[in-house]
């Protein structure tokens, strides 16, 4: 798997950064995490073909994430794409596609399969297809909006025993309820997530923004290998980040550290930061295997097999 | 005035080409005619300041013609814009506009006052203010289309009363009736329209896009200054163009040469296009002063005071 930034900058608008889209490449297929406006472009200027894109994961419905869905739709539909397309956002988004006459189902010569997500899920698996799953967490964001955990499919469901009886898990039904995806309270009284006892044989990538430091966030990127988290301020407009959902740079960092994430990227970048190295050197300090994300350069998601599951430190 | 063209691609996009979108600048105010995606960066890029935009004008409802527009509000909004923005396009938009939550106009810290275009019209004036009036006739594209003209708003109803003599015009009231606005038929059986015997003291812009060659097309870009014409194909796909509802690039020098348009602008290329000389050497087999709307270049419209005010040719 690769991930290539597509656009980091945050919902006010600059010259040198695009709004947020990335591309996760697995096998030749392609996945897209949300589609700011000016997707379909960069889409160009990376190379990646949109016919090879196999489904759209939409976080949350601020039009920085989502705006260049319609003039993509709209390019697939000239180019007489046959394939179905999945899209993954609030249920909201199929009233705003009904508005719009050529996009609507008559209008296009393929399928929307628009899974709906609805306020208020706590976990929700979203997609299972060519190879990979999809699973999703609520952020918190002022308004409704979800974070994506990408895993191999074949990796899913196993459970690392060693791991899960240093947790206090020792029921073969405990087991089985871990290996269905379930949560299950040790006799001591934690409460063990079954991403935190997953046999590590393959490369996560988690996706979280936009958001201030939540559970969710720190579930999905769990372990994982690459962690894009939006840093959109730096600490010293922390109060600023509580009051628009937001993370700094910092928040990040913790996040990083306590889920035991390998590599950490930060993105959706404040208009006020012409010079991202401030971000960077503030979650270096925290987390120090931090770097910017740096819009179509492809980054390899690769499994560390030899790391540990999680940061004892955590 | 100026006019800088910003995209001048159809609807298939292409790296090195935008969407349609142009900027018409008038005495530091903006007017932006389409606003196809990636408009507003195309803004900043081009250094106008969105916040001089006064009134934006839509030919039609096809994506690369106004799918732009929405982050364009969506920007004007994050920026705390105060002043009213007029919105030209047909009505449909309106509820376009009210499907997204962020543009419904409780939303906006600014009045969107949406001038709306009703399909069957003839000839409508759409804006009188900033020194400037904008007329709007039908074109021939498939789907409800306007081309716009615009004026000097102190010129507009001005009548030549030597050139109205030459076409048969004699009673006062013929002469008033013209500076009315309105078509009068001559003694002779010739219908003479206000265009025709206008007094030329200033620059006039014609914006003719999308549609086959057209009598509103011919109405609009008479005796103009500067006319920005699609030529979406060559005349070798003459057939391919009127199936589409679109000009070739002989159509547009036609109607330059047969309206006495002063130069020509093409615009709207087909992807297909990689070098565009091809095009501008077949309009300029039929009228000379053409050439290739380029992105981001300035064209200056200044009035031709000892030009003739018809082609004797047409």
């Amino acid at each position: 798997m690769e991930l290539i930034p597509l656009g980091t900058s945050s919902a006010s608008i600059v010259r040198d950064r695009g709004l947020t889209a990335y591309v996760l490449r697995n096998q030749g297929k392609v996945f897209l995490f949300d589609c700011g406006e000016g997707t379909q472009f960069r889409l160009l200027k990376a190379g990646v073909r949109r016919s090879r894109i196999r489904a759209v994961f939409i976080t949350h419905l601020h039009a920085d994430h989502y705006f260049g869905l319609f003039g993509l739709l709209i390019s697939m539909s000239l180019e007489r794409r046959k394939s179905p397309l999945m899209i993954i956002a609030p249920r909201e988004l199929s009233d705003i596609l009904q508005s719009f006459s050529g996009l609507r189902p008559a209008d296009l010569p393929f399928k929307i399969e628009h899974i709906p997500l609805e306020e208020g899920l706590e976990f929700q698996e979203v997609y299972m297809a060519d190879g990979i799953q999809v699973s999703a967490r609520p952020l918190v964001h002022g308004r409704f909006c979800m974070g994506y955990r990408v895993e191999r499919a074949d990796q899913v469901h196993r459970i690392d025993g060693a791991l899960a009886a240093s947790l206090g898990i020792t029921a073969k039904e405990q087991f089985q309820r871990l290996a269905a995806g379930q949560s299950v309270r040790t006799s001591g009284g934690q409460v063990v997530a079954p991403d935190q006892v997953r046999k590590k044989s393959g490369a996560v990538f988690a996706y979280v923004t936009d958001t201030s430091p939540c559970p969710g966030g720190l579930e999905l990127a769990r372990n994982a290998d690459l962690l894009v988290h939006e840093a959109t301020f730096g600490q010293e407009r922390a109060d600023r980040a509580r009051e628009t959902g937001h993370s700094t740079a910092s928040d990040a960092a913790l996040t990083a550290r306590n889920a035991g994430a390998g590599r950490l990227l930060l993105t959706h970048f404040s208009a006020r930061y012409k010079d991202l190295s401030v971000l960077e050197k503030e979650a270096k300090a925290i987390f120090l295997n931090t770097e910017i994300a740096e819009e179509y350069q492809a980054y390899p998601i690769t499994s560390r097999k030899d790391m540990p599951q999680t940061d004892p430190a955590a």
